[in-house]
């Protein structure tokens, strides 16, 4: 017999390890050394769920104080070292674990910070904060544009599936049939937009040819 | 009849609006979908008042708990993706929102670390973070050195506003009266920077022409 | 006869002077204004401990409460400002002040998280980032990739120092006696990679030369 509680863990421990993985294959890429892979791949697996249990309160986050988030990311990180060249030959399953780990990381998220007494509407955003926080300081300490901001439907799936949990939580239905369909919903979504490019609407820029507006003397 | 909360709150909504348009605007300078430009638009409206919160321990921060920060960061956002061009047209307004906004963070966030019990040089600065931090992660997130390190007063400005808060609390003066006094010092000092160049000093390099020192095996 | 809790504040306070310098220094070569200068000094020197602050629930952190870190962090700030051309010249010094301010923090660090009922092997962590975390965000404040996570043992000298607080706080040792050994390795450790280019291996990326693997379309 699962118990919620053990639920959550899991997938919310399945989630680190691949999302460490893309943290640790982005790290190889910009020839970091071993620390720094076991870095990027600790910080794209747990940063989401860390800013996510600062903003909640609940301290220490569990990333902190659960051994096995660590011990996922460092296995996630030296399995990225070692097994380097196969892992980049396997690009679509590394998609296919990336989109599964974001659906866990949403469901979770959503769930956990219901549990805390947010709001919602909050609970929804956080869900998604989850699932993308972990990405953005990955490109941020790469010294990348967060590719969760320009592309792919990528943070909208995240919160297709926190939006299911919370509503599913307010119309009283059982959270484990909430969760499957906000992973289903999130999984979709992503297959769209690799394999379809389902995209985002950008504004129109085409009565201005500028992409760097921001002047000195603009201020902030 | 205003209560001082409701005053609080209110410069704190109105400061959130004009920042998100300026995390909007950056977002679409940088071809971001519509989902980054929100995010945007909520991070740099947003993360001055959050960090504040997170390090006085006002735990869950008021940008999330009070779903008023997350719509008016939405309209500020969705207004940006639809009238951009008419938003771009309008830099001069922009400006004059920005520096309101500055005020109105500097003031209301050094008043809040009051409320928390800071000492009154640290309500102060955490009044000008509350000012600069949601610009500062916007520029980082979009990979570009804060504008607030090297230009326009624009960091003495939100602390010119917050030291004001804070010595007429010292001194037993009204709030209303030293946030006044406060938030037209930090105007003052913006339109002086826009309008007639009023700059910090920066160090004397001259003697050396390096614009990047540091070398692969310094460290950190 | 001094205290453990003024020896732990000395040696935290003692680094953060030499992490502020490090940032005052940067923020001079991107030609940051006075007030960019004191920022990064500031960053530099305490974000690594504000960060460990909020993680283990010391809110608000010892950097926002007690008024000597600012105070520090201005004086390095300052002292670079008026001095930077001789503060440039003097290399090696300031590599050793870093590699001490780096056992400082580690060890400081560590030990501070252990107080507030951190498990061992957190708490050397939170050591570790105590001592790394200043130095990443001032640089991706500057735009650049942290230094930390590709080169020179850095993080590895502070996991070292801090491990061995934790192990000897586990063993019953003093606190004196195994900041002291940490410290030394610390040291020790830095010295071999600045003076006889110890390094951490690097994945072996040749049979692929790819610099930047990531393409639009991989999402996260």
């Amino acid at each position: 017999m699962i118990t919620l509680e053990a639920l959550l863990r899991a997938l919310d421990l399945g989630g680190t390890f691949v999302f460490a993985i893309s943290g640790a294959v982005a790290a190889v890429n910009r020839r970091a050394d071993l620390f720094g892979i076991l870095v990027l791949a600790f910080v794209a697996g747990n940063f989401g769920g860390i800013s996510r249990d600062l903003v909640i309160g609940a301290v220490p986050p569990a990333a902190m104080s659960d051994w096995r988030y660590l011990l996922v990311s460092i296995v996630a990180g030296l399995t990225t070292f070692f097994l380097y060249a196969g892992i980049e030959r396997l690009r679509i399953p590394v998609l296919i674990f990336d989109a599964v780990g974001l659906a866990f990381f949403a469901v979770a998220g959503a769930q956990k910070a219901i549990q805390f007494g947010m709001s919602p509407v909050m609970s929804a955003l956080l869900g998604m904060l989850t699932g993308i926080g972990g990405g953005m300081v990955r490109d941020v300490l790469l010294n990348d544009i967060p590719q969760v901001l320009r592309s792919d439907l990528y943070a909208v799936a995240a919160l297709a599936a926190s939006c299911s949990v919370v509503i599913g939580h307010t119309l009283g239905f059982p959270y484990e049939a909430s969760a499957l369909v906000g992973g289903a919903l999130c999984l979709f979504l992503r297959f769209m937009a690799i394999g379809y490019g389902w995209r985002l609407p950008v504004a129109n820029l085409s009565a201005h040819k500028r992409t760097r507006a921001r002047k000195p003397g603009e201020g902030r």
